[in-house]
């Protein structure tokens, strides 16, 4: 039996990782979750899988738990060191990361520091502190196996290469709710607009990513730091079936490609099993009946956070740290409303011009970024929206 | 450097091996060259890459070839023997196996006990010799890589996979050139049209059973044994782009997919190269300027020959070598213009009908089956055609 802390276990990670677990109970054990305010459904989670310390964001939700859960052996701690402690847990043999946005750097490096197998869904870690990541899982032999739907497939084509045979690494995208609207009617789309994605059913934050596309500006981001490549060796696809994940082409010109159904639950369930594979329950990807698999290029004066997140990936340094800080202070005042759905673009875009470029080198130094622009970005806010 | 031989030299695989080879001429160099009765072709060939060993079908073409060349240091011989002595030439470190037919089997098979890479094009071979081509293989520690695109790509996508974890494999199909054309007009088939493939370019032999889609049910059997399958495990998918030349599906619903440009050189190079990439000189493929890639089913009404060919797959023992003997002969009928396009089913289906089932278990078993299976169809076309 492996043991698997869970990070996030009442987001929508979270909660297919635990409907992963549960099918493959034979060989995973939950011993850990830690959650945000959902009390009544990590209740749920506990009552189901019993483990062994839970994690709530804020101590008055840690309190209420622990009054009505006296009874039970567990140890209930609550904040972000309360997430560290479920990072780092001693009985732990893989930890889920699935906190969302750079709330979920620190316990991803608790789990880095670990010495555990960490499935990676908190993307955000990466885009700001990846090479901070990248060389302390190797001082720790830490091994980090991505659960986006792309960089897992990523993971798969290049686990048959060496390095030096490849060429470029192509990372498709849904397109979102607004690949095919005019855009003159981007102005007027509404939040229930931008929440309803066609292909994937995610946490609001990526969904909203993925309809500006900044999503998957930030999955180039961290494709770099995981497989270690140049920047001009990513691209993006757009490709609204959302069949293919990822592309990899080889110097010789052959590309390897990764296809599964649109469920996060494959990818998940690949990076708990690895190196190995367990049965889906899913039902086998029928092209014949998908018919139809398409392919255009991004459209990046409608969508302009690709070409912005390509700047940052491209500058590197604090950019990544920046435009990842501006965007969740902007996609959290539209999801509450305040702006328009093309005020997120524009608000990024003004921060991350304005931005002074800095080295970053530690954990203190992104922090200071991060906490900078997301000031700036409030203030922008409040001056001009 | 490596020493190369090829088998088939003047055919179209061997012609984008020597193209290959040239390009890659700081690590290749050409010591055999088998032909058949293209002298002309094949005294340039010898001009250009100066093999130390040639062939020839005929020996009258031999003779004449060493009158002709008497002042060169080159050992002239001819035949099935003359082929099988340029496959075991003690200088080769890789053969290009590609001849086409049964006639490829000897020389292959000469090639196999003298341990060297093999780039395996002649797919007959392996069609009806599958288990005893393996078993050599394994004996002698000779590597076969196919040569043919879909098993070239099901090779990269299984590369570190373990066996255990391959649920399905996928070969693709362009449907070749009547893929879109209506049953009631298949009958009034023409020779030009049924030469003239949408996608590839290749020899005549391989271009007429893509147009009745038996080279997709050669390449089934073909996977099965290269592969270690079962039939079970094989399935085909209509692709008219012939962009995505293979699918491996694993347990997990995971699918890996081969792609490149719809060139014979990519896999030939591939294989020569094997386990190393070299750059290509091909452009990339650019998916957003295809746009669009399709999968069907199979129409097994109008390509009878499919289901045939399942058959003869799951049958095994002597069904495969019956088909493909039957079907050689009714193809070499078809391009002589002696029978019609859908004769060629109508007489390979005749003839698997009739074909009683026997233990193949040697070389000699194999022979009798392919010669017996020919004078049948021969005596069936003298008959009803």
């Amino acid at each position: 039996m492996e043991n698997i802390a869970i990070l996030g276990s009442t987001g929508s990670i979270g909660r297919n990782s635990l409907e992963v677990i549960d099918k493959l109970n034979h060989r995973f054990n939950v011993v850990g979750l830690s959650a945000g305010r959902n009390i009544r459904l990590l209740e749920v989670q506990v009552e189901k899988f019993r483990p062994k310390i839970v994690s709530l964001e804020k101590k008055e939700d840690a309190e209420e738990f622990r009054q009505k859960h006296k009874e039970k052996a567990i140890r209930i701690t609550y904040g972000q060191e309360g997430a560290e402690d479920v990072a780092r847990f001693e009985k732990n043999d893989i930890v889920v990361s699935a906190i969302t946005g750079v709330d979920g750097l620190r316990p991803t490096l608790a789990a880095v520091k670990s010495g555990k197998k960490i499935a990676l869904a908190n993307k955000e870690s990466m885009v700001v502190a990846g090479p901070l990541i990248v060389a302390m899982a190797r001082q720790y032999g830490t091994r980090i196996i991505p659960v986006d739907s792309e960089h897992s497939g990523v993971f798969q084509c290049l686990a048959k290469e060496p390095k030096k045979n490849i060429k470029r690494v192509i990372l498709t995208a849904s397109g979102g709710p607004f690949f095919r609207r005019s855009p003159q009617k981007m102005e007027s789309i509404t939040l229930e607009e931008a929440l309803n994605h066609p292909r994937w059913k995610m946490g609001k934050k990526v969904t909203i990513d993925s309809a500006t596309l900044m999503n998957k500006g930030l999955e180039l981001i961290e494709a770099r730091w995981l497989f270690g490549l140049e920047p001009q060796q990513l691209e993006i696809l757009i490709h609204p079936q959302s069949v293919v994940h990822s592309l990899v082409e080889m110097h010789d010109g052959s590309i390897l490609a990764q296809l599964s159904p649109t469920d996060m639950k494959v990818p998940i369930q690949y990076a708990l099993t690895y190196p190995e594979r367990e049965d889906s329950l899913l039902p086998s990807l029928d092209l014949s009946q998908i018919r139809v698999l398409e392919f255009f290029k991004a459209d990046v004066e409608k969508f302009p956070l690709v070409k912005l997140a390509r700047f940052a990936l491209e500058e590197g340094e604090s950019y990544p740290v920046a435009i990842n800080a501006a965007n969740e202070v902007a996609v959290s005042a539209f999801l509450k409303q305040r702006i328009k759905f093309t005020d997120i673009s524009d608000v990024v875009t003004r921060v991350v011009e304005n931005h002074k470029k800095r080295n970053v080198q530690s954990l203190e130094d992104i922090f200071y970024v991060d906490r900078e622009t997301r000031e700036k970005t409030r203030n922008l806010l409040k001056r001009r929206y």
